[in-house]
């Protein structure tokens, strides 16, 4: 079979290494060449020092067919990672006449004085293949070294993405012979990783040996990612369809996607289907399942608005939930929430009022309601549904968690569509 | 002088090669290692292959005194991770037998069934120190071998954070004889950083050779931290605070507290000095103006509550706008957003109301409106002030770049506190 094609990325920066930055380049490059069937075995991070790039650099192309390197260029830096690699290249640097007229264009666009250090930037090493840098004052440089493709480009996310883009990724997919790869995404809410992985434990097992599953969990849900590489015989498209079409059904009620969507994207598609209007009363959310509902665009067309009853007040005034039931039951019950989801839909005039009530701490916990104690309610014209839940991380997630499990809520409380 | 304390970080997962995650974790756990006096060397994403954690431990511990990885734990990964270092180390598995009950325990809370995969994570390599993990299943475990302290702990970030502050970083601090760092922070908002920058110059330029200024941008300020060593004369917290004196005078205006303390939380804090309560009324924003109030611990004490006044009818039936200022004025307009901030003050009975409406985009700009075009209004007692902003990234930066606007506009605005 056909031998894999390595890629390492090298990014540059001491900002990196000190937490100011957080390093953003290499999902973006990772991702990349992944899409066009390249793998990433290592990403590192060094800092701004001679010998950290050539260490890196040496130890990278011993293991990998490409090394992509980002950062260290720029005339504040003194162009540091492009004199390293003229040295470890054993060449010297020479002026490149289309890179000197570049900056000087940019330069005019400004119409600021181009400084001796930017002219400075023109100067690339011999044994390189400039790169064209139409957003920044930096080009990139292109190396093939023993067998070996290094590809050096400027840290600036915009600027090496467009040169990515528009020269290296090309000029891979011609330099190597690639395999096609497809990943394919199944989105899934409200079950755990193991009790997931349980699930589906028997069709995981039963995978070809060229299909790859991958876990990624996150606050409600786990991502699962099919990668598929060719399989010799079938249509590796089909093939993977087929499974994720024995795969769905083993966990229907917690696929909310396929692809590359957000839970509050799939609900409001859901809501935008079935042509239903929402509205939320929100206690211990405050606010942020509207803040999430509003967050995709063109969600004006199903979302109507909220009404954030942190108070008991708010939630008699507004939400008309009785003096009574407070008293009796508590603004943390089934009793409040049924009434706020009911109250809010009534209020706002929508089709759908969902409603969230808890204790989201760090204080407010008793010994019957312990912080993590939360109500969600959902109602509709036919039913109104209620549920509890109990978590208790910081105040953040408890917040973060609810409003996911809201989203959830309303996902398996919609009414069956409309068959067209 | 004493030697520098150097670490290394190693994530671990596929996921972060294949840009499905973007690794967060290092740029945080480096910025709390710089805090306490340790350099962060290197950074290493590798793979979920024994192989790869193999080697890149080994090299790691060749280079650094610290080393710390995260990933490669959990159920799904079988922890990789913990075999590989129990053979990395050449010793075995055992029962830890409380981890085992915190993992019970974990269980217990979400009343859920817990499975033997589950259990197993509670055997870990004879040679370390467990690191309690209070939030998950997968305990942490901290090994010193050939005079490197090697720490390894899951990859969920919140998961690992609390690690860190609970048991690594003290443990860190406790083991190696770290220089006296200083950091003292300045939270700025409301100038861009060349602005900012331009502005203390001269203070910067004249800070003495021990304290170094670092600009942290976010998305409606700057994060200044002031960095220092050891002078060997004067005492560093005086010197110190004497620099940051001199400062705060220069960006008076701007600052909005001193340490690491966000926005919503210092507005929070002037309003329960004052003793005044709020509502919002917010179109464009959502609810996220809100959330960001009640993510603030207590903030029960003066948030009341908000109308989240998406459609029109909203703006009229709940916040009282007439149909003929929207007719005239439009939704988006100076007019609208002051009667929506002065009449959620009104239907909620708080001391201060606030309101936003602006076109977030994608969609719905318009040559007079273009999308970015958003309208602020703070109403108290006394006054209602208005101000218009332009702002047109991505339709979610555009919300919250709006929402801390607004939290600025309520500082600003805000009557003097009563002196005691």
């Amino acid at each position: 079979m056909k031998k894999e094609t390595l890629a390492e990325i090298i990014t540059i920066g001491d900002e990196l290494l000190y937490g100011q930055v957080i390093d953003t380049n290499s999902a973006w490059m990772g991702e990349e060449l992944a899409k066009i069937g390249i793998k990433v075995k290592q990403i590192t991070s060094i800092s701004d020092s001679p010998t950290a790039i050539r260490e890196a650099l040496a130890a990278a192309m011993s293991r990998a067919d490409v090394v992509l390197v980002t950062g260290g260029l720029g005339p504040t830096k003194d162009d540091l990672t492009k004199h390293t690699l003229a040295e470890f290249f054993q060449t010297e640097l020479q002026l490149h006449q289309p890179s000197l007229e570049d900056v000087e264009a940019i330069f005019k666009r400004y119409n600021r004085p181009m400084l001796e250090v930017n002219r400075q930037q023109a100067f690339l090493p011999a044994n390189c293949t400039p790169v064209r840098n139409v957003l920044g004052t930096a080009p990139g440089m292109l190396f093939e070294e023993q067998g070996t493709v290094i590809v050096s480009m400027p840290g600036v996310p915009f600027e090496m993405k467009r040169m990515m883009t528009d020269t290296v990724l090309p000029h891979l997919q011609q330099h190597f012979q690639l395999p096609q790869i497809i990943h394919k995404v199944v989105q899934t809410v409200g079950l755990g990783e193991s009790f997931l992985a349980e699930r589906i434990a028997d069709w995981e097992n039963n995978l070809p040996a060229n299909l790859k599953l991958a876990y990624l969990p996150h606050l409600a849900g786990v991502r699962l990612r099919l990668t598929g590489l060719p399989n010799g015989t079938d249509n590796l498209e089909e093939q993977m369809q087929a499974q994720i079409d024995q795969l769905a059904p083993l966990i229907a009620d917690h696929v909310f996607a396929f692809g590359e969507v957000t839970l509050e994207a799939a609900v409001g598609a859901l809501l935008k289907a079935r042509n239903l209007t929402i509205s939320t009363a929100e206690s211990c959310t405050g606010g942020l399942v509207a803040h999430k509902l509003t967050s995709v665009p063109g969600s004006s067309a199903y979302f109507t608005g909220s009404v954030v009853a942190y108070s008991n007040e708010v939630k008699k005034a507004q939400l008309g939930v009785p003096q009574e039931t407070l008293a009796r039951h508590g603004a943390v019950s089934e009793e409040t929430v049924r009434l706020m989801a009911e109250g809010v839909r009534r209020l706002l005039n929508t089709d759908i009022g969902v409603a969230t009530s808890g204790i989201a701490g760090p204080d407010g916990g008793t010994p019957e309601k312990p912080v993590g104690t939360i109500w969600l309610a959902y109602a509709d014209a036919h039913q109104t549904v209620a549920r509890k839940i109990s978590y208790n991380k910081t105040r953040l997630l408890n917040i973060e968690y609810t409003t996911l499990q809201v989203l959830n809520l309303i996902r398996q409380s919609l009414p069956a569509a409309v068959e067209e």
